[in-house]
């Protein structure tokens, strides 16, 4: 018989793995509640006429497709099966896909409920999506997104808790050493003013996207072959490579832009963004104003925003931005917002990598009770009964066997307290108590383990 | 634009929903952790070489097939796709399927990882599942299931704690009319050999199934067509018919099992199960020894339990029973334990029609932050900032509407309290706190909101 193997790109989490992914989305959703976030939850499938043009073609090609049940092959069409159209073949066998990610069934439910939905709209979403991607490191074809979004608001209140969110988060996880970039597209948009490129604006930004991988000479061969002219270039790469604290990048950015409306715009709102962090009595640490973050252009129209741990091999978690436009893709326009994900398993990826989980990361019983024989066993459930009563995560090991057997139970399932029972104890009803870390064994009553325990 | 839609059988979880499942899945899941159990997840694709020949023709025709990516006609045999062979045809083009239930993928899950695992292993998993049935009440084509399982003993103290895990669930909910109905495998085959059926077993079990459903003339007729005769047909129905206590039922039937190896050995270890429970301080309250229970019958081999909630439309609501080769047919032989499965759809209608949701079962902010003007706004943004920092959940009206509007959308969120602040209160520091359930209105400093909130 074949051993059974997992879908290429997908995983099992045994239980230390899911403690750690417990603990980030505890960390993530409790953040989310704290901030007036609700959950919300949408089906794995959705239909593809949903799904499909949301992601553009490489995107619709990385869906999941689910046949459809029973006689598939009676609604195709013949002769796209004889000549191999799969693509076509595709559309009469298939109504259905997974999740690609979170926003659109998000933009979806607000649609779909747009009468019963009080706005502004703060929902949280932590779910799983899935896309057919060539897996490699970091990369997987389930993995969980957890969003936050507002729809229903244009206030800037909205952009400066995103940031206080993330700060909140990533303190509750461990993580000190991250920058959260921020650009604003009208920023980007001044930025293509200043060089008339206006008519090109995506083939700089796509360019400029690649500063951080390919570097500033082959961002400028790209943009040369693309028509800009070397006075242009230099005018981008003056704002692109200026140095200085926040306050000063302002100062400059303003400067450059006064001819520029967007630019102005877009620097003015992040400055608005600056100063509402300060009505919170929260500092501006962590927050880095990136002129070359240029991420996801095709539907932000306001801040953009990604956060990147340092000193780990894949360090972007988290990115977002503000919309003008959700929903109407679904035929309800003016549903504007703004939101962020947090990726969890680069998350984990990164804890792992810098230590950063709790040793005692798994879920376990605090006391496991052990014996040596029928009697002291049966006498353990009384034991084992008033443990639980008290709210005590606890168990017996079931079977009558070897001592040393159930002590290596608890110590692989970091159970941290063991009672062992034999004759002695159930005639004196006095219990060996174990401390598992330490070795050191006590003579105790029920009662004052219960204090001890608890 | 045609208006999006939600797959057929498929639902949408809003806040309100969402609150309402949360409480249900974390009653079971702190008692599932309670008793020792450690989580496990797996992936919603398995290889169709994993779930396909495990559920029955039926089933196979229940799971959702996933096309595989790219061109997927290049593999498909030409001539099946002519002749419109779609049977044939659906091994070509996909090779995952949608995880059916949480039993299969957690047998492949040990014995892939049979190494690393502590034996007994104590698991849980909550997970979706999905099947292509055809939608009606109370079912769903995705839909949760929550599965508990003990591998790797023969221990009946397993049997015993089941009974306590559902009894602190259903405590844990606060449903009270409930029967924990309990049968063996064993008894069944005790009933066939009263009865000369041996040969017969599966269809003894099959019509006794349906006795709640079509009654007991509809299932004797049944038995009579199936070549029982009516001296058998009075025996068995003695037995099921039979009306007493548990001890009465207990004595009855072992005089009737009195030259049946294989029912006095089920009724022993039923017995044996009760003892457990006295040893564990419990009470039989809620259990019934029901001989007719014959449920799933294909590979338990012990004891067999079902759920039922009295008095609501859709009362089973979970079941389990115990099973002697989980893995066999991955090529693990041997691997026995016992595991039940909590419905959370059904377990959601019955709370629903009982009227037991806690009717602030929203998640949200426990404050509002209202405000009349921008400076009463920016002011606010500073209280909020307090309120989280004390741990409270809490969120700030983000644009300056009129203080009606806000204090309707802290009505519709059922946020409880409203923090009013206008020129007044931005002077003074005096706040105007308000209880949206009461009504009453007063004026508190900071310090004693957060006390009074806290």
């Amino acid at each position: 018989m074949e051993k059974p193997t997992l879908p290429k790109g997908t995983r099992d989490f045994g239980p230390s793995q899911m403690a750690k992914r417990q603990f980030i989305f505890n960390t993530i959703r409790s953040v989310f509640q704290k901030y007036g976030f609700q959950p919300l939850e949408t089906p794995a499938m959705e239909n593809l006429s949903t799904l499909t043009g949301k992601y553009g073609e490489e995107g619709d090609q990385l869906l999941f497709k689910i046949l459809n049940s029973g006689d598939f092959l009676k609604e195709a069409n013949k002769e796209n099966l004889q000549t191999g159209n799969w693509k076509l073949v595709t559309g009469d066998i298939s109504e259905k896909g997974l999740r690609y990610d979170l926003t659109v069934p998000f933009a979806r439910y607000v649609v779909m409920n747009r009468h019963e939905i009080t706005f502004p709209f703060k929902r949280y979403q932590i779910q799983p999506v899935w896309r057919a991607d060539r897996p490699q490191k970091g990369r997987y074809r389930e993995f969980y997104q957890c969003d936050a979004d507002v729809v229903g608001t244009d206030s800037l209140i909205c952009e400066a808790e995103i940031i206080l969110m993330i700060k909140e988060v990533f303190n509750g996880l461990g993580i000190t050493d991250y920058s959260i970039k921020i650009n604003h597209r009208a920023i980007l948009s001044g930025l293509a003013e200043i060089c008339q490129a206006s008519e090109k604006e995506s083939s700089l930004f796509v360019a400029i996207d690649k500063l951080d991988k390919i570097g500033e000479e082959k961002v400028k061969e790209e943009l040369r072959n693309r028509g800009f002219n070397d006075t242009s270039l230099t005018e981008v790469f003056d704002i692109l490579n200026f140095k200085g604290t926040t306050a000063e990048k302002i100062k400059f950015a303003s400067q450059k832009f006064s001819n520029s409306e967007a630019g102005k715009k877009g620097v003015s709102e992040f400055t608005q963004v600056l100063e509402l962090l300060k009505s919170f009595n929260a500092t501006e640490e962590h927050v880095e104003f990136d002129i070359a973050l240029a991420r996801g252009l095709s539907y932000y129209t306001g801040c953009i925003f990604e956060v990147k741990i340092n000193n780990v091999s894949i360090g972007s978690v988290s990115g977002g931005g503000r919309y003008d436009n959700l929903t109407g893709v679904f035929g309800l326009p003016g549903v504007s917002g703004v939101g962020f994900s947090f990726g969890v398993d680069r998350l984990y990826d990164a804890l792992e990598e810098l230590k950063l989980f709790p040793q005692e990361a798994q879920i376990s019983g605090k006391v496991l009770i052990a014996h040596f024989d029928a009697e002291s066993k049966t006498y353990g459930l009384n034991i084992l009964q008033q443990l639980r009563a008290h709210g005590i995560a606890s168990e017996i090991y079931p079977d009558t066997v070897k001592i040393q057997k159930q002590l290596e139970y608890a110590n692989k399932k970091m159970i941290p307290y063991v009672i062992v029972i034999g004759s002695e104890e159930v005639k004196s009803g006095v219990l060996a108590f174990k401390n598992m870390k330490t070795g050191e064994q006590q003579k105790l009553a029920v009662e004052e383990i219960l204090t001890l325990v608890k």
